[in-house]
């Protein structure tokens, strides 16, 4: 079938390409004909670097892992799930018999198989199988583009229960890149009475300011710190949530933040960041690591279905799936103004 | 000055009544110009049984706790409020060197003196002397009227910070009367995907249904277990609130819980109740049993003002101060429809 | 082979009893020859009544899921144990692709598989089949005799876990019977500086003061409540764990607790039990159900092997497996100054 | 009256020193005649270097904050404690009105004036005046010397609380000077199975492994995450406690930590560390950062008067007040086997 394969860095081609395992569909599987797959930070970094971190794309590979689709056949065993039902889908699958999966905690798995994550194939592709305890049916009223978007918002839901939100906190998103937009969804929609987003783009916070009761900061203009302590009498936000991946962004966690409040690191850091002990020990922080979700799936698409976090003005720009090369070069080129491209394929 | 005094059981005038204690302010103590004061159930229940428990009127008391206003004099020592700022009080003043005080639990120091609990007079009167701790500055954007539903909203807020709802959750509440409407509105506020609501009175069900993503159930026309497993795929709901204060109702608290999940208790007992502890263990049921609030108003004016929580649509009839007596006559006939009344005083 | 069989209510037989389901070992099973078994009240209660609950004995099944033994087979799949290894088993299995079991709380799995719950077969018998999860390795320092004794250990390590215990807490456990003092010790090891044990008989209460910082209370002899408030400076015990089963006992577990405690329901109540609402509001009290445990099997062990908890001193009896159904007899006698009474199988 | 006086950095004397501010007693204060001081290595510091980090020794300050005594005259208003009794004394006094002191987080309130804290004088001298809030009786069977240990142990138990410690747990503390010590008994009194204590000092680390069931392990002789790994079948610690102070021992706690784990920063780090951001993400580690120490003192006590924490061990040397200044000399110059050595004044 058909699929969107990069090659090797800077060379994509959308071509035919044979997917064996998948041919085999288990009692526990569903099929499902992909219907929208939304374009991620890491397709596109894989796209442009052919690795991240210790994933190098050695061999040809597809990409793409925010998807939603139609179930177009079911597994023996399979009971929540019926053909036709429109749904999305959690690309990461845990051995269930470890330790952590066991636990509760299978995101940190260590033998996780994820789509687009070398050497696993992504579904920028007609269909695939996968497992109905990772497939979850769309309501009516969540469309495909929003059921692909379930995806990225779950690690801003899963960063927001982390966080443990109280009703009334005040929150700061440090990033207004697609993941700070949807971590600030999450974090009003976990409780937070407003929310402070910090970007170097303009246009980025314009988007962010529209969300809802958010304050955009630009830090090249304004001192965030100063800004913060003028807003909360001095006392500082509740909760940081960190989502540039930048270190010097990283490193500047801890002023703004009340005592006792938290910190939550959701930008993926390559390399070993400075922490301001001092800082941190003076609030007692704490700091919560997060990587990908757990669990969080169904609810985000509670949340959409019932307008309690609504995505629709993250959507900006749509391509076919033959225009599948273009798209990329396009998110490549980081377009200001662009918060998510999604990709439909041929129905 | 002229005060609303319950004189006795179902005896209430509104007449002079001096008031020796409030003419001393310290040097932390703020003097409000009162505005706008709800009238809440123990009010009512004050005026028509005399008692609430072990708390008896024994001689005459003026009531009313749910209360905005404005500042008209600082002690010298009061830094955070100047006069002419708009106020909402929080009614219970601690001991503040209670060992329950210092560990952050105020409201549950035995030695609160709570407004309007006998023998502690409330604030259905001109002016009060407050402590500037518990008085709170309300924002342009929210209204006397909005600043004095701050009281009963906090119950709610307290209740779902004590849930500790992660985003996502699908909520019960059990009743749809004032505090039931807040608990629902804040379940809503900290995280949760939808809440059902029950009640008998499909008035207060149609008021509840418009406040948000609320399924409202009549508890006399539908099987209300039933009714939650077919909407939740059988698994049930994370939290129930029981805000109806009926043996009855919370009896029933862990049929519609799902497993882990958590039951918090608002409605006040007077006696002993059935407890389904067969139920509660194989759910592994946690129950959060919560007295009044702590630490939350200035968290509920924050969401009041941002527009996370919005209480407008509960404020169903507002009367002049010397029309209390009369408001009080109504309420005590619980007039269907009706959600908040407030009474405001002359400025 | 030979089994001790509950042919029916009072009725006991060692005989042959064919196992069918245990002939098969599926890759991740170990096949284990049983060491020692521990009588357990349910096991007796099974004997005496013929039924818990809902759950009824009416085909004959064998007793016993309190075991250890040693590993004589492996599965292919089976990595982290060997033939010869000494091992203690978690007698509930449940299904792995349940929504509470990936939520990581098996224990609340509604399809546990639980030995010695009608119809599950229990292990007084030569060996058994069991999932390499669900068994594990005794260190050598722990003997055959403790490692049946990690099975209710379990208990009241999960009680204490759910507690969230914090070093210096005081905490109260009423009940003096296995359970409770399984809990004393774990209370103990979790950080209480001491914990008081009620109980109506002396002699449970004796052994109960010699396993630590424990006071005995004889609530036939003296006033608890009165007794934990001298103790407390008036202040209360921070957690209460009620592992009685009475009703009587479970009404009254909030008058000792202090403000902001937790209260733990371990003891099963088969009928509804007297909630004291209002005690509960005003401390805002946290009340915890729990069922069986989840995940502490290797704990236990762990805490055996360092001597942070020692089980021991309640080993106080133990018998042939040629005995056993006058062990059960005399267990059922519930004999003085006996805790944990053991079945020794030949080797 | 005579005291230990820091004139400037390298220069103490025992001389007589008015102390104005103590002649003063309010109603809620004590006065205590001292007994015993611990020397803490930040008296040491303060000694030897004349600041630590923003804290700078501007003028003649009394050294000294580990202390117990007896209580001589008491505040009309004190109910607690009475002339005679024995005491130890929690050294911080924070504002009762900061926010974060209302909020129970008092120990991080700005505010808070400690003892040998500059400009705040210490209580190497005869007698101080100290509020009842802040001061703790010991039982009979706690010495004076055991008391004066509170203050450091206070440090442990409250790293040991916010780690929330499950029974069973597997810790590592790194660093075995005093707070590393009083940090293991500290993690074993709240449930660990067993503590790793790492080091570079074989003298330090015997007496360690002699406090219970620790395991030594020289960083410089061992690579201490293999260690780990073999000793934790590859899981990893739950808990790692950062005490050492050292930049290069803290770069590495993330690396022995097991998936959910929980990294607490003890040890105070005057420059910004180096924080392994990938290692702390793939474990989603929550890191708690400790300032002190809050509400722990009666818990202290109350585990020592139990058993359930035994300091004597780490009470190596005892000196007679007149001869302080050799004690400091002698602490200065860091003895090995020396854990505590404390200061016993004239009675």
């Amino acid at each position: 079938m058909e699929a969107l394969v990069l090659e090797k860095k800077m060379d994509l081609s959308l071509r035919d390409f044979p997917i064996e395992r998948d041919e085999v569909m288990g009692p526990h599987d569903v099929r499902i004909k992909l219907h929208t797959v939304g374009i991620c930070g890491s397709d596109v970094h894989y796209y442009t670097h052919g690795k991240i971190g210790p994933f190098e794309v050695k061999a040809p590979m597809i990409l793409g892992h925010e998807a939603s689709g139609t179930v177009v056949d079911c597994g023996a065993a399979v009971t929540t799930l019926k053909v036709g039902d429109r749904v999305c889908m959690e690309p990461g699958i845990p051995d269930p018999n470890s330790r952590a999966t066991r636990l509760g905690m299978y995101n940190i798995d260590p033998a996780v198989r994820f789509w687009a994550t070398p050497p696993v194939h992504g579904i920028l592709r007609p269909s695939c199988v996968h497992p109905e305890a990772f497939t979850f049916k769309l309501p009516d009223n969540v469309s495909f583009a929003e059921g692909a978007m379930v995806e990225p918002l779950a690690v801003g839901v899963h960063a927001a229960t982390k966080a443990r939100i109280r009703p009334g906190d005040i929150a700061l998103v440090m990033g207004a890149g697609p993941i700070g937009l949807v971590t600030a969804l999450s974090a009003l929609a976990a409780g937070c009475a407003r929310v402070f987003v910090t970007d170097i783009d303009d246009a980025k916070l314009e988007i962010a300011a529209g969300l809802g009761p958010i304050t955009p900061i630009n830090v090249l203009k304004e001192n965030m710190v100063e800004r913060i302590r003028q807003a909360t009498d001095g006392w500082g936000v509740e909760v940081v949530f960190e989502a540039t991946g930048s270190p010097q962004a990283a490193a500047t966690v801890f002023e703004p933040l009340c005592p006792g409040g938290c910190v939550v690191m959701i930008g993926g850091q390559p390399n070993p960041i400075s922490y301001d002990a001092g800082a941190a020990m003076v609030r007692e922080a704490r700091v919560e690591n997060i990587f990908r979700y757990a669990h969080v799936f169904p609810r985000c698409v509670a949340m959409l279905s019932s307008g309690a976090i609504d995505v629709k003005p993250l959507l900006t720009r749509k391509f076919d799936f033959k225009d599948s090369v273009r798209a990329f070069e396009i998110a490549a080129s980081a377009p200001k103004g662009d918060v998510k491209m999604q990709i439909e394929l041929p129905q």
